[in-house]
């Protein structure tokens, strides 16, 4: 039997970047019983495993998990091949170069499989549709897709417990994640959004996520404390 | 320029039995140039991947990857928990403890990803609905939802190269499937099928993947050259 205490499990997809770092902090602050879940996919930024432990250990999730994963055979993308730089800033509307492929698809995969064994009905994952580089898994009817499917795809959803896909930031533009993300408390200089962020997570300063996060700190009216390179 | 004998790429999920055997001699004999793609998450029945080798080599695939996965830490399944004996055969409506979440949601995320790094447009998965044991990602209806989700979820789909997942089997029960493969010219003591079959490739007779393997040998009124444990 339940207590009154009993909350309800999430697992949150915990990059230890800005977007899902506000994620987990919203999961949070609706009383989840958070289960953060990283990649270690062979990313050039690894100190955003790192920011993820500490985000995880900050936060007080319940478990947080580092997956690791080899993309780097049936892959190919600026963000895991050192064979290919991570370009500069370019407001393009193309699908950029740092594109992985099928990459959400692949981390809400292994969300799906641990929700199921934990019998959770819930996953929060911080994509928006609006700052982001035009990747096509970050968009609300993706996302949709996926949860049609993740309920056709699983013994707990073909019994009736229903998983359900959150999105907090589908339609926040950078600046109002950043406020709301520091009405939650959220201390970001703890986080990594930069492509190459260096071994001790200071950002390049030039590469797409950094010049988005950038943006968002100048239209928050926030002063951006990100330690960057130079 | 495409010249006459250019080839539309497939690529093939191999586990090495009996089913996906059989799907990738499907997929060659209807002319793709097949690309197979095996998976080390820890199964029981490792002798398997040796298997899919073996068949790749037989049947000359393009390339023939094995990405190293771990499940362990994100799943209970008696096909990947020492601690969790594989039953013996029961023929029940419920789901069995060999059901391994989200597995097949995992398998073709990864094969989504590699079919947009060699710009293919095609999956072959050997799931059916009749002998299945009862998985629920193996059925049509989700391999359908997952088609829907995988063209939203990458370039190509977005960019309306569209991607078609091939279920040769979904129909078939075990008996035509295995005359399906033989009409083919596969040598069925080649694949591995039990769930926990020996370093040899020896099957352990009793469980319900051996099981309905027998049955098929038996319904096809072709004789059963499984090497069985005892």
């Amino acid at each position: 039997m339940l207590n009154a205490k009993h909350k309800i499990k999430a697992v949150i997809l915990l990059s230890g970047g800005l977007d899902s770092t506000t994620t987990l902090a919203i999961a949070k602050s609706k009383k989840f019983e958070c289960y953060s879940l990283s990649f270690d996919y062979g990313q050039k930024q690894e100190s955003e495993l790192q920011s993820a432990k500490n985000i995880a250990k900050i936060f007080i999730t319940s478990e947080h998990r580092v997956v690791k994963i080899s993309l780097s055979g049936i892959s190919k993308s600026a963000l895991t091949n050192d064979n290919i730089d991570v370009p500069k800033f370019s407001q393009s509307n193309k699908i950029p170069i740092t594109y992985v492929p099928a990459r959400n698809t692949i981390f809400l995969s292994y969300a799906l499989a641990w929700s199921e064994v934990l019998n959770c009905q819930h996953i929060f994952i911080g994509v928006n549709e609006l700052d982001y580089s035009g990747y096509p898994d970050c968009r609300k009817s993706y996302i949709k897709a996926f949860e049609i499917m993740a309920n056709l795809a699983t013994k707990q959803g073909i019994e009736g417990q229903k998983l359900t896909i959150h999105t907090p930031l589908i339609h926040l533009n950078k600046a109002q994640i950043i406020k709301k993300g520091l009405s939650l408390g959220i201390d970001y200089t703890l986080t990594t959004t930069c492509y190459q962020a260096d071994k001790n997570g200071k950002a390049c300063g030039i590469c797409d996520a950094c010049e988005y996060r950038k943006l968002g700190f100048k239209e928050a009216k926030v002063p951006d404390q990100t330690r960057y390179q130079t």
